[in-house]
C-alpha cells in the first residue's frame, strides 16, 4: 500500500471514530504513523482529506449500484433493487452512519454539504436511468430530475423514515407494491 | 375569556417563546398573571397543560382543512389544496415552529412524540378522505394507510426539503404537474 492509501485509510478510520469535526491532521499522522508534513504533501488540509475519502465512497456506492443492474429486468425490478441497496449501504457503512450521526447532532456545515452533495449524486444516478429507459421506449417521457427526486425521497419515508414512526418497518413486499402500483405504474407505458 | 382560557394563552405565548423544555408552571403562572396554585386546579402538570394546547392546535388545522374541502372538486384538488395549506400552517404557526426547532435541536422527547401524534393526525385525516373516495367510486381500492403516508411524505419532500438542498424553492405548478402525473394519476379510475 502506498503512503496516499495509508493516510486516506488513516483518515478514514479517524472521521468514523470521532466524526470530521473532532477529527484533526495530527490524529491522522498519528493513526497513519507519518509525519504531519507528510500529509501536506497529499492533502492541503483537512477539507480536502475529507472529500477525498467521501468521493471515494461514493464511487464505491455507484460501482455497486451498477453491478446490481439486471440488463433485461425492467426499470421498476433495477431501480427497487438498487435504491434499496443504497439506503441498506447508508444504514451499514461505517463512516456514512457516524457522517449522518454528526449532522444530526453537532450540524457540522461541512458535514451537511457533503452528505447533500451525495444525495445529489444519487438523484443524478436515477435520473440517468430514468432518461435511459425513457430513450430505450420503456418509460414516459416525464421530468426526471423530477421524478427521481421523487422516487428517492418516497423510498427513504418507507424504509428510513416509517420506523420512527412506527413499532415495526414496513415490509419490503408493502413497499414494493405500493409503489409498484402508484409510481412506478405512472412512469411506464402500460403493458398490453 | 375564562380562567382556563388566560392559563393556555399564557401557556402558549410561554412555549412558543421558550420551547417546552425551559416553560416552567412558575412562568405560565406569572404570564397568565394568576397563582401557581390555579393554574393546578385545571392542569395536573406541565405536560398536561401542552397536551391540551397541542390538541387545540391540532383541532383547528383539522377545522381549516375541513373548510378547504370543495363539494364536487376532485380528490386530487382538494387533496393537494389541503396537503399546500397544512404545511403553511406548520411554516407560519409560532409554536409549531418552535416545536419542530426544538425537536431538532434538543430533541426533547416530549415534543418528539407531539409532532410525531400531529403527523398520525393529519395522516389519519387524509386516508378518511381517501376512503371516503373509494366508497364514491372516484378512487380505485388501495392500502389508504400507505397512499395517505406517501402523499403526505411526498408533498414533504417537495414543498419543504427541496429547499434546503435547492437555490430555489420548487413552483407549485411543477408540484403539482408531478404529482397529478405519478401518484394522483394512479389513484384514480382513468376518465373516458
Amino acid at each position: 500500500m502506498d503512503r496516499r492509501q495509508e493516510i486516506m485509510l488513516a483518515a478514514e478510520k479517524s472521521f468514523t471514530l470521532f466524526g470530521y469535526k473532532a477529527t484533526t491532521m495530527d490524529q491522522v499522522a498519528k493513526i497513519a504513523n507519518v509525519g504531519k508534513g507528510t500529509i501536506y504533501t497529499f492533502f492541503s488540509n483537512k477539507e480536502e482529506l475529507f472529500h477525498s475519502i467521501v468521493w471515494r465512497m461514493v464511487k464505491e456506492m455507484r460501482d455497486m449500484a451498477e453491478e446490481w443492474i439486471v440488463e433485461g429486468a425492467s426499470f421498476e425490478e433495477n431501480a427497487h433493487a438498487i435504491i434499496m441497496q443504497l439506503l441498506k449501504f447508508r444504514e451499514t457503512h461505517q463512516l456514512y452512519i457516524k457522517l449522518i450521526e454528526e449532522e444530526k447532532e453537532l450540524r457540522t456545515p461541512a458535514v451537511g454539504e457533503v452528505l447533500a452533495s451525495i444525495e445529489q449524486e444519487i438523484l443524478r444516478f436515477i435520473q440517468e436511468k430514468i432518461e435511459r429507459s425513457i430513450a430505450k421506449g420503456e418509460l414516459k417521457p416525464c421530468n426526471s430530475k423530477l421524478v427521481s427526486y421523487l422516487l428517492l425521497k418516497s423510498y427513504i419515508a418507507l424504509v428510513v423514515d416509517w420506523d420512527r414512526t412506527h413499532d415495526e418497518e414496513l415490509p419490503e413486499e408493502e413497499i414494493t407494491q405500493l409503489l409498484s402500483t402508484t409510481i412506478f405504474s405512472s412512469l411506464a407505458y402500460k403493458q398490453i
